[in-house]
């Protein structure tokens, strides 16, 4: 049942990229066709298509489709075209490792391919991208199943945003445990925070709960205090974008406020990623760039009509980066790992 | 500046309560005129009219319009009639103290009218009613002085739903001293929380601080925790619409979240409302019922299309209980008070 949502796929004519438009969820289940750099670059900008790793696998896709495109056939000049189409794609979302991540792997495999002629050059970074999607196959699936090593039955999830099927290639991250339980037969109930400004939560993650038949609700994001005071929640899983080298994790907007709260009634706090997520060469939270949005998001976008006044100043950051201290564990595809998380996130890099 | 907002007067023909209508804000503003008791009933179930204070005035004003359309010269039918009508008024939101508390008053002055004629316990309680409304700007403008004490010039103010003008009479009560210091020439900056479902901070809050000049920001409720982080914010200003007799406080949904995000970045939290908020017949906010609305408030008002799958469960309870440790002090018309809360708020109802 979570089978059916393929959200990036190559197109069936091999020269585009398509995605499930999100932005259109859950009123309209439109698939689009993606060739043009400009139209590849505004599907994350726009966030058409989201969530960390589908926009590594779309951005590898993407970087194949117009190496297509490059009219030479002359190795340097493709190389410079394929960096420069890369640079392009990399520079529509800052906060997300996995798109900068994906796009060096594929210009270093374009890299070493000198003295091959262009047409094998395509056909390897069309293998690649393929890896890329069945590596996010499997790392999901084991994801998954370290989550549902933390969870029992009866038990109640608060998640936000959306880190399942959508956001990935199958199970989700944070979502998997939820997805592959109910799948086994446990009974749990999900908390859906609904994620605003772009409501990532209601129209998502609900969506594709909803449709798994797994017991779900809707709140508000400003309903998490009431909710966990009730006694429903028993752990709290949120996806993350990047991982700073001492455990603090950069996630959707409203991750951090989630964190203190559950740290505020003694539930636990679960980050779910990749191990590509985990980035290095970021010492600590406070290296990672937020991405700013526009005001209209706030105002304007999903409302019949403006719903505050005209002129008024918004704030609008797109993520926020939770403490490592507020995190009982971060579970990726290499295992769960603990604090201090300095030392096993290392290890995780160097060893997993 | 904040004296041309007026949101609940009788109408010229002395037969009707004229409101503005704050579900069409900031969009439109229409005032609009009811006379029937349904109309009357659904203004407040609707949020035609919110904030505790103005509920109360606006019942009072109501049970006196609807007083006059009684046809009976019998006293204890009058009465009979009279506490029916209040009745229903007070069933429209069970959280708000203030809705009962005015209605109770208005009928203990019906109960005391024994003798009088008709015509004549109609004016005594147009009287009473307009007594409602001076004491509420008096009160106000207290609040407000008390809570200026409390702040600084440069402070950095976060807030959420709307404790200003168009919740009570005048200058609000937790907007208050922002709309003073404002005035006065104080640099001072508001982060606004939109206030989901129903968007009071976004729709209200920052029409009337927009309108009066004071360098604010829009905020979605997610966001509060890294605006905090940043360090943008000295103080958080929270209304109420029922403190119990320990200080718990139930206030619009959300605000104990943001007391809990307040306590982790230790920035003070601070509680605003009329000692008539005090309900020393609740011993803890566990005694305060909550109220739930309809999942269509978060699904589909104010948006283009429903914004979550059709069926898709939804929780939406419209206060929460923020807990006395997390209220740095409760700013009332009758003086600031502080922990401990059972013994201050006692002292405050018995010799405020």
């Amino acid at each position: 049942m979570v089978d059916d949502i393929i959200n990036v796929r190559l197109g069936d004519d091999g020269m585009s990229v398509v995605i499930l438009d999100q932005t259109a969820l859950p009123n309209e289940t439109n698939y689009i066709k993606l060739n043009s750099a400009e139209a590849l670059f505004e599907a994350i900008y726009a966030l058409r298509v989201r969530g960390a790793p589908a926009i590594g696998i779309f951005a590898a896709y993407a970087l194949y489709v117009l190496a297509c495109q490059i009219k030479t056939e002359n190795y340097e000049d493709f190389c410079a075209e394929v960096f420069k189409h890369s640079a392009y794609l990399d520079s529509s979302r800052p906060t997300a490792v996995n798109l900068g991540a994906q796009l060096r792997r594929m210009e270093k495999l374009v890299k070493s391919q000198t003295g091959i002629k262009i047409p094998q050059i395509l056909e390897a970074m069309k293998e690649e991208a393929d890896r890329i999607y069945h590596e996010d196959v499997d790392m999901c699936r084991t994801i998954s199943e370290y989550g549902l090593s933390l969870i029992h039955d009866g038990y109640g999830i608060m998640t936000q945003c959306n880190a399942g099927p959508l956001a990935t290639s199958k199970y989700g991250t944070a979502l998997g445990p939820i997805l592959l339980g109910h799948e086994r037969g446990m009974k749990l109930s999900a908390f859906i925070c609904e994620t605003r400004p772009l409501l990532q939560g209601a129209r998502l993650t609900a969506y594709e709960l909803y449709r798994a038949g797994v017991d779900c609700t809707l709140i508000c994001d400003n309903m998490a205090s009431i909710v966990m005071s009730e006694g429903k929640i028993n752990a709290v899983f949120a996806g993350c974008d990047r991982i700073a080298g001492n455990g603090d994790a950069a996630n959707k907007i409203g991750t951090s406020g989630l964190a203190i709260l559950a740290k505020h009634y003694d539930i636990p706090f679960y980050v779910f990623g990749p191990s590509t997520t985990i980035d290095m060469g970021c010492a600590t939270g406070t290296d990672i760039e937020i991405e700013l949005r526009e005001p209209a998001e706030i105002k304007e976008m999903f409302f019949e009509k403006p719903m505050a006044p005209e002129n008024v100043k918004c704030y609008n950051p797109s993520f926020d980066v939770t403490h490592n201290s507020l995190i009982s564990a971060i579970v990726t595809d290499k295992g769960i790992c603990k604090a201090p998380y300095d030392e096993s996130l290392k290890i995780f890099k160097i060893f997993g």
